[in-house]
């Protein structure tokens, strides 16, 4: 019988997450791991642990050789970064939290796996509690993986739950989400998707063996979504959800992207509501999973570390089976998108860009005079890779919002362009 | 950093699921895994795999010391039970899927992992795709664990589901059913609630250290479940579910059953329908989580008994953490639950066990003249014991099915018994 590795914890950070860690552990101590350090970067803060705990030196933790397992739950990409990378180096084990860093150095953080030997885990950086980076590495291999969509984080998805449900203009609700304590009091990370897209670029590793940057994944976040949109919604018997989105094409290649869309209600991801997190699996052997769980907050996220952190005891590690052990799949931005898009001024919009319109409305004004503000929209196709090379559509205050089912392969799109313009009366 | 095993497997059995778990190993070659020989049954049966894998011997399996792995999917408690013992005992790694030998044998498969130091690992035994013993095993630990509520089987799942949905009666639903291949051609285990019992016995374990056996919790199925029900479901906005549930009360002991259950449209599992599975679980730190995926079939049961191979190459095993290394958990029948009662005659209802009825309905036909056919209902509380005891609830057709949130624990119940009766105008 193996006997389990005991775990001597170097902590780094002792904010909701690593104080949520700290009791959680000494609630579990079945799991014979202790803390050992926590470093800290103000000494001054009062802190609910023992005061001989703490430390502002980051070496007192990096270069004790009793500490076999580095904690890092800090907020700071770059010394994040540092910290992860010495640990590795010093032969430490490493549990991150830290999407945002994770995100920005992937290749580096994959070539010091594969040169120190020693495991990296990151399961609360993508979901928190919901356990999707280790189902992704342990349940599906890469041929098999037809699609991943998620709701991944639980700001926007608050906000916009409360401007649909609640009817709540779009300032109202994410000032409801920050005094809640779901937003950050700087929102411009989750609210315009930069959070989503770090959390996707993670995941792609891990479903589809793809190591990118945020500079090639399209995304955007829900920052122009309005109370017109939502009403557009509601006609349709469609919710709005920030969606991440990847699938396998016919060709083999992956369409992935961050962008609102248009859910039906029933669509597993219309029932991840408010805060929560949610992701939809499928594939050839298990069929179609669901996942849905907390994505935030002090003690969901210290969950999965502490799931991490079992995990080491019997020396758990990625195998990232799909970069090394298959052909890696790669990123395509060759395909169409039906989206919907509610603007200010038809010149704001290239109307030529589109492969054809399927519907526009251009009212000045709504019947109740309520809501209307002159926002006019269309629904239409248009080629993925202009938005991937323009910015316009989401300039000029302008809203995307991806149809349900959105995404339309080469082959198919002559016969629905023909349908189409047959259903409006014009013929080719 | 720690060379993998290589795995090599005896495979018992070649039916849906063993051929399914042979077409899925032979498309994840990254696994390191190979079929050595399989034990089947029945030699003269065509089989889509070479010849010279078969044998029906199943010592070829068991005394082959190249093999590490035994794999063991067949439908025959007792034969499974004899190999798995023998297996553990040769210091063979085994990986079973028979829930119903599992739920029988529980006590001596605990021992037979601990005197032999072997991992056996069932993740496919208890909703299928769903990793939820694993995330028991690895997420939840002994104080946490608040309630586990779940949809374990598929087959009556789907019935309910096409009942509700589809107007049918029990018996065509459960013909539509089994031509899909969800139900048994003997469907007694999955319709009377045998198998969700089983599986519940298992879920037991891993989330509570309860080693108890299907005599010891109170459960049915569906079989009595009619059209009626369904239409008073309706009209209170309620779905109807074969619910598995679990609840630490407020004296630290386990209430567990298996019951049909009204559930409201927003409760999680209203969320599954047809032939799927779902677990909810709350806890202290996780919060909230929701699993949802396919509980049988060839492929999904496949890619569960997969994983567990996967996991068997870093030496993952169960540690029962809250059996061996807390206090265990003890079930109670001690606590009161709120039911909806269907009857043909009065006289079947020992209306004085009752703590106190909150509707009674006593139509002999309903309005439409249609589906009410002179059967009566109520609602009301009743003490648990009393059903664990007595049987009469299921007897001459009667039907039974919970009211959401349907424990009532001692402390609650004086001051709910007091709000009833003054809503019926009855002081005491």
């Amino acid at each position: 019988m193996t006997a389990h590795r005991r775990l001597t914890i170097g902590l780094f950070g002792f904010g909701v997450v690593g104080e949520g860690l700290y009791k959680v552990l000494h609630q579990t101590l079945s799991l014979n791991a202790t803390i050992k350090k926590i470093c800290i970067k103000d000494p001054h803060k009062k802190r609910n642990a023992p005061a001989e705990l703490f430390t502002t030196d980051r070496d007192e933790l990096l270069n004790d050789e009793t500490i076999n397992v580095i904690v890092e739950v800090i907020n700071e990409s770059d010394a994040a970064f540092q910290i992860i990378s010495i640990a590795l180096k010093n032969n430490k084990a490493v549990v991150s939290a830290s999407k945002k860093m994770i995100a920005e150095h992937l290749p580096e953080i994959l070539r010091l796996q594969q040169e120190t030997g020693m495991p990296f885990l990151c399961e609360s950086s993508a979901c928190a509690s919901i356990p999707v980076i280790r189902n992704l590495e342990e349940y599906y291999d890469n041929d098999l993986l037809h699609s991943l969509r998620a709701i991944v984080n639980g700001s926007t998805n608050y906000i916009l739950t409360k401007m649909f449900e609640n009817k709540l203009d779009f300032k109202t609700a994410l000032l409801e989400a920050q005094q809640l304590g779901f937003a950050e009091a700087n929102p411009t990370l989750d609210v315009d998707g930069w959070d989503a897209a770090h959390k996707w670029v993670i995941l792609l590793c891990h479903a589809y063996g793809i190591v990118t940057t945020t500079d090639n994944i399209l995304f955007t976040g829900i920052q122009n979504v309005n109370e017109n949109d939502a009403n557009v919604g509601r006609e349709k018997n469609y919710e709005i959800r920030l969606v991440a989105q990847a699938k396998k094409l016919m060709n083999g290649k992956i369409a992935a992207f961050v962008l609102p869309q248009f859910v039906k209600r029933d669509d597993h991801l219309s029932f991840v509501k408010n805060e929560y997190n949610g992701v939809v699996i499928e594939s050839s052997f298990a069929d179609k999973q669901f996942f849905y769980g907390k994505g935030a907050g002090s003690f969901p996220t210290a969950s999965a570390v502490l799931s991490d952190i079992s995990a080491l005891r019997y020396d758990y590690r990625y195998e990232y089976k799909k970069l090394y052990h298959h052909t890696p799949n790669e990123l395509t931005n060759d395909f169409y998108v039906r989206v919907y898009m509610s603007f200010d001024e038809w010149d704001f919009i290239p109307r030529e860009k589109f492969e054809w319109i399927e519907e526009w409305h251009a009212q000045e004004a709504r019947p109740d005079g309520m809501a209307g503000r002159g926002r006019k929209y269309l629904i239409a196709v248009i080629h993925f890779k202009h938005l991937a090379e323009n910015t316009w559509w989401k300039q000029n205050n302008t809203s995307i919002i991806l149809a349900p089912d959105p995404i339309i392969e080469d082959m198919e799109l002559r016969k629905l362009k023909k349908k189409s313009l047959e259903l409006a009366g014009i013929s080719q």
